[in-house]
């Protein structure tokens, strides 16, 4: 079988995690499950017994690359975008370049933020995935519901693929559903939650793009054919600006999937995509000096200093040098408004 | 008519306006109202007004008397008790120094952190208790009530002195009542809350004080009579360990209300005690860069740290450099019960 490489397309503001998680300071390079290891890092732990270090490879923005490096010591490979293009040139950079240099291999693309509970039921998902999309198929990891949620895209799969394999192939993508239309996903047991991961061969995956978005592959080809050369600087800079910006859910799952091109390896491994405070509240990872008097919830300080709730069930008090947010567990949601507020009132210091 | 001199008890805690206030920043020292003047600055000013400087006493603890200089530069006397001992011996450590350099002195002791909104009216009251005063009565100013609050105690007033004084006769003092009792006092139209504002001739005080407990009036007066000479600092470290821990209303003011010897002048200045952080709103000083999404209250920071608060309204958040209250104007009574747990915590750093 073709070589495995993992692709972590690093981006993602977070905004739900205002003030912890700033444009200067994403939720990935937080450490918001309280083990000690940021998103980013734990994310690298879980590839890394999938994969060599050797062939982990990040995408990033310039602003972050130097903190990923930091964090993330034994990697090799950051691939920095000009600009951000959303998430099919990111990855779509990362096929260009692994397939130049290794046309048979086979990627797997992995959000940096996102939490996974039982890392043994992931490796065996994404082996199963890997057997799938060595076979030509563009194979996804799909989330087993745990409940009607509205906040994520559904997968709709059909029969299996046969010879024992776990994985299914995809009837459609679905977006975010009305929550009606969530229990009736979930009553069927044939939907689940789309994570992003896409596990494919580089060179099925470029086809796909050849056929369905041309000027974007050629662009990311002419790219990954100049990487590893003294042309690599003047390359990007003539040909990124023009990228077209499009997440790989519209450039190539959704069309490819009607055409009956891919498949779902259903997981459930305990994901966990950590969106809000609530999430954040789930994990226990309140590591403050709080004093809850007739109150509970989640309050994390960035230093030392004392919190004490009164009278507040399900609050959330989160403290930064500078700035502090106070809600309730059940307006976790509602917490981007706050930088989307602060950047209209020209704060973008404390965005 | 004899000299006035006002006596300002600069003590109390102020555990409902933790974490502003606290033991050794306690509640006078704050500048509450957001007018640019602390309340013993506002008690000064105030009482500049009926008096010359030379005439305004303080007494506090030892803790406190650099920062009551600090804020008040015009003041020449400062008593400083060698431990606390109750209104009663503050006040009457006062009122026998007083009277040992003017035995025709007639003193008004006012709180140094309650607010009043109407200075001239203020003055005006206490010059009606001044009179009533050199008559030979103990006179308070009672506040009228603006609702059946049971926060305080109340003064229930009989008939009026006569000779066009609007002082009353006081029938009795009444301690903190049950809300029922409260709506009855106020609809009586005889009822003054209790502000702990009294108005004497420093011999009729330290008369009923010898009759009604001889050894605290004999070891006050003792130190009162040692105060101007080299014999002070002696004298105290001897008598005050041994004085007796008593409020004066327990002390004089019930006891002589009873014997017919007090009176009560209503007012009606804006007298306000502020006495947690709903007072504190209601005064309109929250001064910090806030962001209210569907969200109210009171929001104070001591740098100029960004509070945004979503979803909660009436919510109190309060920064100090080391520690963050979040509750709710409806919990505002209950902060005093931060403090109290952090003492059983043994946190006295941030008490």
């Amino acid at each position: 079988m073709a070589d495995f490489h993992a692709v972590i397309p690093a981006g993602g503001a977070g905004t739900r995690l205002w003030p912890l998680s700033r444009a200067s300071r994403p939720k990935f390079l937080l450490d918001l499950t309280g083990n000690g290891r940021t998103l980013i890092q734990q994310t690298w732990d879980r590839l890394s017994a999938l994969t060599e270090p050797g062939h982990i490879h990040v995408v990033s923005g310039a602003a972050h690359a130097p903190r990923i490096r930091e964090q993330l010591p034994a990697l090799e490979h950051v691939y920095v975008e000009p600009a951000p293009r959303d998430s099919m040139p990111a990855i779509g950079l990362a096929a260009a370049i692994i397939n130049h240099r290794d046309p048979d291999a086979i990627i797997g693309s992995f959000a940096a933020d996102q939490t996974i509970a039982d890392d043994q039921a992931f490796a065996d998902a994404v082996r199963a995935a890997i057997a799938a999309a060595d076979s030509g198929l563009v194979c996804t990891l799909g989330i087993t519901p745990r409940g009607p949620s509205t906040a994520f895209g559904y997968i709709e799969a059909g029969a299996t693929l046969g010879d024992g394999s776990t994985a299914r192939r995809i009837t459609r993508f679905v977006e975010k559903p009305d929550a009606a239309t969530a229990e009736r996903y979930v009553a069927s047991g044939s939907y689940f939650w789309n994570a992003g991961m896409f596990v494919t061969r580089t060179d099925v995956l470029l086809g796909h793009l050849e056929r369905l978005h041309p000027a974007l592959h050629d662009g990311l080809v002419t790219i990954g054919r100049a990487w590893d050369t003294a042309g690599r600087e003047a390359t990007l800079n003539r040909i990124w600006p023009d990228l077209q910006k499009i997440a790989i859910d519209h450039a190539v799952a959704e069309p490819v999937s009607l055409e009956g091109g891919m498949a779902v390896v259903p997981g459930t491994f305990g994901w966990d995509d950590i969106g809000d405070f609530a999430a954040v509240h789930e994990f226990g990872a309140s590591a403050s000096d709080t004093l809850w008097i007739d109150s509970d919830g989640l309050a994390v300080a960035d230093d030392d200093t004392l919190i004490a709730v009164v009278g507040i069930p399900d609050a959330v008090v989160i403290r930064t040098e500078d700035a502090i947010l106070v809600t309730t567990l059940e307006h976790a949601q509602r917490v981007k408004e706050v930088p989307a507020r602060l950047k209209e009132l020209g704060r973008d210091d404390l965005v």
